[in-house]
């Protein structure tokens, strides 16, 4: 993949900026090379670029005094939350010092009356819902990962129930940033809603590290229901399983998940967790409300599903039963190598209007037919969003080849239906040629404001935007 | 009220600008006094500061035209939906040429499948749901006025439903606009979400026209709901209403408008729209849902109300005593004028946690009571969310110095609330100094962004940042 040039290595630079970080924080700096791959691109098959140094602050003021040394010695700063991004997020293509904010894991406030918290950034999805556990409330965004809530704020992540309950661009009321320069800005106050200036918080969710250093985070709560429900539906093909889709998302049922996984996608599934579901596309619901409600949701889905030739759905509210399920679904990323042990995964992610859906997805099956790829797909589809698991032998120059062929006539696909390259993914080094197909001078002014921010382009170089002179 | 100084008026250039546009577009430029002076702010009571020329686009080319040729010469550009801004976005402090995007109204598709349409900036939102009459789907953000749904992005409205259905912020899938020097850019594809890049859509939205003219929308529809019911319910005091706000929130009954008037605005109610509502705080209420599930959602809320001594809660599902009900709260504005006829109005709009609701709303109107003005009160309490309409004389200094300083208290005390100085209505004019107060050196990085996207400072020049240097 053409992943293109970021700046020169600056040695002297790097040279300096680590003896003075070892020499002010001593172990907080780490430069084994183990621990400096661990912290490069460790997911699917991006070419691991490690950093030079590892720091790891403990508190707003030593970001900034860290970036502040970067920026007087024009070094790359790179955060990182925990690795889980797929597009090479975290790589260090020009060097430089990865801020590893696991030490930064601070609930600094629950407000619970108000449904939102503040928290520092390197606090995962997890640890987060595991504090809430007494409250009644808990934070919706599920990517799969138990990722980072800095990271997810960074990528603009979402997940199963972003159908729901949104994406990290809904839920971040607020949040504090270190700029290139050193300075810390915090977004927003905590007003639920507010028209005051330039939506400063919508412009760091989803900048990947380019513009700052995200460092702590004020998110929405939401109730946990009072009932869950849910359940595995299989349809007869992947048109009738989307149709079934559209059809309960404009009859406005406010489900809480659903997921698409097609035939080779359970096939991995059963083998891979012991499962004995069908084999054939397949939705995997969830619905939140009251008692009634949810029983009311998934009588209507019923419906919907058996009109699409689709079913039984058999559902439960049984909690044992419900994790099964979606333990199953979560670990389709892990299943999807049994189809092809040895291999590694490329993994896409289209996100298109939904009335082009069951289309976009037939015609990328029978394009991974055509490839002889091997590929399940699985989706987020109440959002339009899909993933294809492309297994690759990455020793096969051949394979690889074709295997970006297939990417970018999708991502081709999925632009042509005036959708996007990337629902939640991001851009990181993979799919910068395709941001230019997406936003043609959308781009240009991307990188005004890049270039405004982070004059010297420190800032996780590399990453979303290839300079405009190459 | 300090009102920052702009830039000084281009004589040169603007003479060049009329002279130009004269001989390309003829009468769709416009330079009568009357016209002007109604292209300058005419709400409330700052100052009215005509634009030199008005300019009817019909066409997104014709706009890109227009700004180049405003570019050439250095001279402001204007944008005007239909004038129905309240802090003074549409003078022209610096002269210029005002954009009236009333003849850019076409519907360019409604998407019925994927709950979108797109449109030019120029329609109002009436004018979006008379269109959409037989589609079953509606646009829900509702600001009271008519205003025209560029407006409405351009300084991130919200109004009484937001609590449901969000504000512009979250409506808007993605906007067409035309930048300081003529370029357009459209911000994003019509896919639900996407992590593709600086997210240029949010940062348009709420940039009131500092950093171009929105030309066309794409915005999210939503199914109108198979029922709606509404009533209202009064309390003994605002604390008693505002607690019963709280509890709604938190035990997360879906209101789609929870509004509140205080006693001296039922009184204005009453005596403008000749009804008979308890002269007291009262909450106004909507449901939309299913028929049981608005009937659960009133009958919880009627729990909830007598818990704090409010009620009777009458609710009806009856269109016509809805609208009646619904027409009375949009009128508060003319309705406040009869508690001081030839009075002008100050509309404040802090924003603030909902768990300091109760406390901020009593504060203030015990701060009215010793400030001496006549000031009712309305709120979108639901969101934190309340305006104070400040009935002055304009001819009596010492009273306007007296509101002042009342509105700077008031913005203090939401500031103070981890709250915010605007909810809805945007800075413009009349808010710059708070925007400092309340975003610190988040300011100095939106005027970093301003200086990048428009360095000669031409688009709506005197609205939101002033001049760094000043």
């Amino acid at each position: 993949m053409n992943i293109a040039a970021a700046a020169q290595r600056n040695e002297a630079g790097i040279v300096a900026v680590l003896e003075r970080l070892g020499a002010r924080f001593g172990e907080r700096l780490q430069t084994g090379r183990a621990l400096r791959e661990q912290h490069g691109h460790t997911t699917t098959y991006i070419r691991n670029q490690a950093p030079d140094g590892v720091f790891y602050p403990e508190a707003l003021q030593e970001v900034q005094e860290a970036v502040r040394l970067c920026a007087e010695f024009g070094v790359p700063v790179i955060p990182f939350g925990t690795g889980s991004s797929l597009e090479g997020h975290v790589n260090a293509p020009a060097g430089g010092i990865s801020f590893d904010m696991s030490r930064m894991k601070r609930v600094i406030a629950v407000n619970q009356e108000d449904l939102d918290c503040t928290v520092e950034a390197g606090l995962t999805r997890e640890e987060l819902n595991q504090y809430l556990r007494d409250t009644g409330l808990f934070f919706p965004i599920d990517p799969g990962a138990n990722a980072s809530l800095g990271g997810m704020a960074a990528t603009r992540a979402s997940g199963t129930n972003a159908v729901r309950y949104g994406t990290m661009r809904e839920n971040v009321l607020s949040l504090t940033a270190v700029l290139a320069d050193g300075r810390a800005i915090t977004t927003a106050r905590r007003a639920r809603k507010s028209s005051a200036g330039y939506d400063l918080t919508r412009l760091l969710v989803g900048s990947e590290g380019t513009l700052g250093v995200i460092t702590s985070l004020t998110l929405k709560l939401h109730g946990i229901p009072p009932a869950i429900s849910g359940g595995v539906c299989p349809f007869p093909t992947v048109e009738a399983a989307c149709n079934a889709v559209i059809m309960t998302i404009q009859m406005g049922i406010p489900v809480a998940r659903i997921e698409l996984v097609n035939t080779l996608g359970m096939r991995a599934i059963n083998t891979y967790s012991k499962l004995d579901y069908p084999e054939s596309p397949c939705l995997f619901l969830e619905f939140h409300g009251s008692e009634a409600g949810v029983a009311e949701q998934a009588e209507m889905f019923g419906e919907i599903a058996a009109e699409f030739s689709g079913g039984p759905f058999v559902w439960t509210a049984a909690g044992e039963e419900r994790q099964k399920l979606w333990k199953a679904r979560h670990d389709f990323y892990w299943a999807s190598f049994v189809l092809r042990p040895g291999s590694k995964a490329l993994s896409t992610d289209v996100c298109v209007p939904i009335s082009r859906l069951a289309e976009c997805i037939m015609e990328t099956e029978a394009d991974i037919e055509e490839s002889g790829l091997v590929a399940p797909i699985v989706g987020h589809v109440g959002d339009g969003n899909f993933h294809v698991a492309v297994m690759m032998d990455t020793g096969n120059p051949a394979e690889i080849a074709r295997a970006e062929a297939f990417v970018s006539r999708l991502n081709g696909r999925a632009l042509a239906m005036e959708g996007t390259c990337t629902g939640e993914h991001g851009i990181g080094q993979g799919k910068m040629r395709y941001l230019e197909q997406e936003h043609g001078a959308g781009v240009d002014v991307m990188r005004t404001i890049k270039q405004a921010l982070d004059p010297q382009g420190i800032m996780n170089p590399g990453k979303i935007l290839v300079p405009a002179d190459t």
